[in-house]
């Protein structure tokens, strides 16, 4: 039963979110991959947003480049946490993608973490933060990491 | 019977999409704003765009700040033109709104045209020549408009 | 007889705007494409834009890089509408050519998409959005355009 | 007993985050605010972080301007989700906190929201939704104040 | 018999470029000003540039805001020297203009000065150093002005 | 007797450079090229500057990447025009180069052209036009290379 | 007898600067003041630079907006340690001297701080910060004023 | 004994801030290198920066990337002079790590050096200027230096 869903606008953009998925099940973390864009396909978007809390999810993750409506157009859609990944794909490097992300209006949240690959990671890293409230064995996988980092 | 559907995020962009309609109205093009946020109400986004070309809409603007996914969402919702304004409202003063609106990926254009009251007047201006095409009359108008502004 | 004008400022700008000409021609939209400068060849700018609507042209693509005035000066001689792509030519990577397309003074707008082949590829479907206004048939391609991007 | 620990650098950013306090309080959720520089008073944020979870903090939110550190630091020292505020109190207008907040090296995620008060409004929304996955009650506070972004 | 032509594209750029004249007066510099726009007006800007050296110019400054195109316009018009001074007349406060009038194609150069009132005053200063080449009395009036500026 | 003297900061900066001399000798201006850094060896530039006019130099290149002062202190040491070619050296791309280029303060203009290689060429043209305003027979190799441009 | 050198390009940046003389004074480092454009007046920054260390000055402090050439061109006469503060005075708000101050080339470095009064103020910390290291009473000032830091 | 204390957050930025080892070493200056993150291990900063002066630094170089808290970090430490070098390892080239470590609020200074190589080099030189205060032998190293830079 996946506790996270994660959304990618662009089948291009799965290489860089293999980073999210492999970091989740480094933390035993149950998640799934599925493409869908805001733009393109945006009822693919708001079917599976509506149809995953009862698979389980509790937390999405969105990455997008470009004009990056994905995970802001999620967070429209539900009042789950919503962490969103900028991505570099446009000749801008992400910085678009940063600003459509992270600038949301007040009362529909996105949590951004940092453009491409640092981002991927941490989105994981941010959603298993999250899911550690309510299940408490993710908090020792998180100092476990926590103390692999400062050993490094 | 309005021709152009005019969509702003948030009632406070009202006052600069004003400049939309009186210049609308100067063409003797009837048009309808609508205030309906992509992020804090994608429902009511979704239902304008689906029912106004049934009451004669075939050019829609939108104008948001910020993270500005409203010209986007509602590109992704009909096959006619969308125009989308860049509005200065947050702290990056319409930067974020610009990428937001026009790094729009392959496949779902939006028409982008100047941030704030520069592009408010110019998305009126090119819903008319958009619309000339089919109503040969707007084009007198416009060509007159043009003599206009030689004049000055 | 074509129904769109294609415009580049140099010869290599010709390998990006490819992906325009490839997708008019999927939508069955007639286009011609002509390299002329308006920094170096101004006359040859206005001939085209004077001549083009007598061979049937009713909408405008202007494509170029840094200081890009192509677009603008295209649509300082027609009332047509004109779309504008920015182009990742110099060394600034189409930040510059982004500004100087989208940030028109009032009066004269310029409908601008997205930096280098994504907005190539978008000013093609616009032009087709545009022109399906007035030739109904292209509507039915563009929402079977819509229908593939939703099923890929 | 606060469930949210807001911090801010100085305390003339205070008023802007006001606004989270005043969002927090608005969905029932308890908080403090404390005001801890990272670059002028470590020790005082270390001690802060450390103490709070016995308090009953389960989520940090940090505001600061300029080289924000503040969040990062936070973050460093805990592995509960921090949400960052980048404000805008620099000559930069918070470019420079945004990037300083949202570019977190992978390992220690921030989850950044917008810049100044848009953010500071948000993040309290954010802290609501990731506390609703463990206390239920405010998962219905969220959907009211979500029908009621709706209604506006 | 003016040497220098100077060119606004719009009425509320006078100001600004008021400096631009009171310096060239201060050289002794005879100069003229002309407000046409290239984007509203493009024949105006065209007839301005072909007839002025008739008058007596030898150096054109042309001064505009946002998609700046006039400079580069001139420039294709002409072979004498054009001098661009970028307005921060739009929201984004000059960067727009500068990179119009800068980033020029090779071929077409336009001698770009800095943004707003410190570019308008530093076109007059370049436009007298060009004409010093050939009014020897300038060169005089020059080194007196920077013994001035050493003095103050 | 060289009238164009072409300064470059770093003898790594001569590739681009190439591209002034190569346009210099086509329009058949003799020129001289230089390297000396006005931060590693301001006396060398001050000596190059004060000694040049007397070898028959009446206008000024300098070319530079980053904190790019070598234009601006050649300016600050001579009333003859100086023209100044930001390069693309450092991380930033050569938008570092610009601004310390353009943003001269009142009193002291330099001519700027573009960022990199296109600027280069570009600085050899507006040189020339400098000169044609004294040395009559340039007028026409200006106007040949127009005429050129035009026939590409 | 000045331990400290403090520059500035033009009267109008004394009143930010004063920020500087005050905190120096507050730490009882004696220090001087002096206006001095590297662009208007060369020679006088030269004989500043060369006569104050025989006054007794070992840090340099330069301050400047625009092409903010003064940090650098101290640097290029001395090897004393020379720190930079870039003055938001122009249109760029002070990015433009961030960039013409801290992107020095190899050999000649500028110790660069924050934009504006929070640079000019920990100029004057850094310039202590350095002098303590030979003498060592400053040392006793510095960690005091550090406690009062955490005190606040 | 070293007297310059460098430290990096990633063993990644090692390859760029062996340049400063480098130039540190031709000045004959002793130097240690620490691998240390301000996110990842707090606490493997703090103790190096509270142990290291015992050993005998009295300058600190801190490099990185990204939100680069680093140096500012280690600037809250101490009260000994500290250089930041940014480092464009991130998606941002630089841009983020130069805005997180130069924009230093009023009170903790840090001084900032050029992105990348540039930085690394000139971090080691302005190292020695600082020490060249309490080492006159250091002070003819650096004239040398200099006469080299000269001759080159």
């Amino acid at each position: 039963m996946p506790l996270v869903g994660v959304l990618v606008g662009s089948a291009s953009d799965k290489e860089t979110v293999q980073h999210t998925m492999d970091t989740l099940a480094q933390f035993g973390v149950e998640a799934e991959l599925t493409v869908a864009s805001a733009h393109r396909n945006p009822d693919a978007v708001r079917a599976y947003v509506e149809e995953a809390p009862a698979r389980g999810v509790e937390v999405f993750i969105a990455a997008a480049g470009g004009a990056a409506a994905l995970p802001g157009v999620v967070a429209s859609l539900t009042t789950l946490p919503v962490i969103g990944v900028p991505l570099a794909s446009s000749e801008l490097r992400g910085e678009d993608a940063l600003y459509s992300i992270v600038q949301m209006p007040p009362g529909i949240p996105v949590a951004t973490v940092a453009i491409g690959s640092w981002g991927a990671r941490n989105a994981a890293i941010l959603a298993t933060q999250i899911l550690a409230l309510k299940y408490g064995s993710l908090r020792e996988a998180l100092d476990a990491h926590r103390r692999r980092l400062r050993e490094r």
